[in-house]
């Protein structure tokens, strides 16, 4: 008699968060400092001390019945205001505070997006590797995924699937770059590419196809890599931010929707992703982060050791062998596995205590997710242990 | 081509939030001390020290990455015990945390519950007087509303009609004591009177009909009236609850649901509720308001300036000629209005710059809500306003 989607969605623990659990069991028994731990994406990186500075600032100096109490429903103005100009700073847009619609991290985010596009037989586009919880919340809005698979050679788009796969309807696309769980980020190239065959199926199905951008990594980038921000691309674009990655707070779920000037009809597309997140339970995102991250908009936790990490793990992993495709940014890495079967690999990873992801859920086989947001010296100590596993392989 | 059921909760205001703006703009023309807006329920006092204090103290002697970082999904296991023990100590249950859901307020409670158990075509019961947002919550859970009528000379259960509004369709019944807008709690007689006629529908129909009980209200009480905690009448009942207004903290979004080990299939009413947040985006309730909330469990903010505006108001439009049921809670009066059209009176209340809610939008025309969280010395000068209005009347 209960709603069996939600029941099943409330007992199956995701893959991850099996690896997640196995591997505190280990500890336990062989101690923590022999488990090989890469399964969870939790940033590893204290929040810049300007996050918590400002928290005792706004304390001590605001009034906490101002401080503390309902924001307007799409976030407080002044708030808006901030997160818009330092986005048009940054990316050379022009939006104002009326563009945004603060939420509580990415995943509200794109719920509200996808509850405000979605009527019942629409179809989402999702690109392999994709981050599994798309699938729940496309469903949880009504729509139905459609999976584009993977070019394992560049994790770019392959674009002959993707225009097989929009069809009349389709009503959205969601693409995440820097990727979870590959690192990859989406060339310029690439960008054109898909605004050209987005604009073009719009008119030939005579209705915009919304391009979701989820991009909680866009901060974390080595190398000089440009993301480009896609609304510059592609006019009806929704951008799906949070702070949980940049500064290192993902428990407290702050982030927004950007519902640009120029996409068509924005203001009914903005009135419907604010009615989704009335619909949804949302009320306002928390008042007092919402004030932190305005103040610290244009700040990051210090990513260098995520850098380190990234180096010392993909020089060590090529050497022995495994192919990995240049990650640009986030803190994933996504070699092949040494058999095809990643799911048989990971379990012969875990023979040695070492905890890797297989690709599987993301939507592509033949792969592992290492997650590397973890200190350093556990990355040094991994590479003995990964060698005698690419060895078993020779 | 949007969602537009989307669109237009999006776009609508709210009566309350019409009022609210007009009081704004009235105050721009004739000040703000000649406007006398009793339309929006958002607490007026502080939060107690205790909030803030524990906010500074985490921050200084928590690791950032644990404070900030997710937290399980249903939320962190030391807070969920540290709550499950304060509710029994004060009430006399016997939970612990594993029945404890955390939540972002208990509008994310109402959602995660609704989503829970509505299955295409159930009905979810509403007695009237009712907060509007039940509608909005239950359609979004895909659920219809079923009304119930007040009962205008007590604001209890009319029964008679309860039984004739439950059917094979119902899934769950939401109650709300102490009540929005009426502010009258349930007596202990009706609790039990719901609970078995709710015992026999379920029998009668060979499914639970779950009792949500939304409480928010639940510490703002006044000439100490008690307030029966449900789970220990009705085996089959769901606790929302909210700090929004004990702790004045509405925009922080921090609440939890209680899903008792005595309800039938518990665990799986449990998964049902935590796959619904799940699918709703919200990953887990913010990490540092969790830990805030568990620390001060048992604080309220200084409610004596609620209690004292309630007795002014009361008696004076009691004196005044107007009717009103004792409200035993909230911050809400729900007075008869003086004509039968609450409409019509609430627009000449208008012209004395008296902003009060036309109970139609609550299920219960012929009565206007008054919030009181206002400072009293808006309340005494507002008294002549209503002596004024109450004589165009004789």
């Amino acid at each position: 008699m209960l709603n069996e989607r939600m029941v099943g969605l409330g007992s199956s623990r995701s893959v991850i968060r099996e690896l997640f659990e196995y591997g505190k069991k280990r500890a336990a028994i062989v101690g923590a400092e022999n488990v090989f731990d890469f399964s969870i994406g939790n940033p590893s990186v204290p929040a810049p001390a300007s996050v918590n500075e400002t928290v005792m600032r706004l304390i001590r100096e605001e009034d906490s019945v101002l401080l503390h109490g309902y924001t307007s429903a799409q976030g407080d103005a002044a708030v808006r205001d901030t997160l818009a100009g330092s986005i048009n700073r940054r990316f050379g847009t022009d939006f104002t505070g009326d563009n945004l619609y603060c939420t509580m991290g990415a995943a509200a985010a794109l719920c509200c997006c996808l509850n405000a596009m979605c009527c019942p037989g629409d179809e989402i586009v999702v690109i392999a590797p994709f981050f599994p919880e798309y699938k729940v919340f496309i469903e949880g809005a009504g729509g139905k995924m459609a999976l584009v698979p993977a070019d394992i050679d560049t994790f770019q788009i392959n674009f002959e699937a993707l225009a097989k796969t929009i069809n009349a309807h389709t009503k959205g696309i969601i693409v995440n770059s820097p990727n979870n769980p590959c690192g990859v980020v989406y060339s310029e190239e690439t960008v054109k590419k898909l605004s050209q065959l987005l604009e073009a199926k719009s008119a030939e199905y005579g209705h915009p196809i919304y391009l979701i951008s989820d991009e909680p990594y866009r901060e974390i980038v080595y190398d000089g890599v440009e993301v480009p921000y896609l609304t510059k691309y592609y006019k009806n674009t929704l951008v799906c931010y949070s702070y949980s990655k940049s500064l290192s707070i993902p428990g407290e779920r702050i982030g927004y929707v950007v519902v640009p000037s120029a996409m068509d009809d924005w203001q009914r597309v903005y009135a419907a992703v604010a009615g989704a997140g009335r619909s949804l339970g949302y009320v306002n995102a928390s008042s007092l982060f919402q004030r932190v991250v305005a103040a610290c908009a244009e700040d990051t936790a210090d990513l260098a050791v995520y850098a380190k990490n990234r180096r010392i793990l993909l020089d060590g992993l090529r050497a022995m062998g495994f192919t990995c495709v240049e990650p640009g940014g986030t803190f994933y890495l996504f070699p092949r596995s040494l058999e095809p079967d990643a799911v048989a690999f990971s379990e012969r990873a875990k023979a040695h205590d070492l905890l890797l992801v297989p690709g599987d859920g993301f939507g592509c086989p033949g792969h592992v997710r290492i997650s590397y947001c973890v200190p350093t010296e556990r990355i040094k100590r991994a590479l003995p242990v990964f060698e005698k596993l690419a060895k078993e392989y020779k």
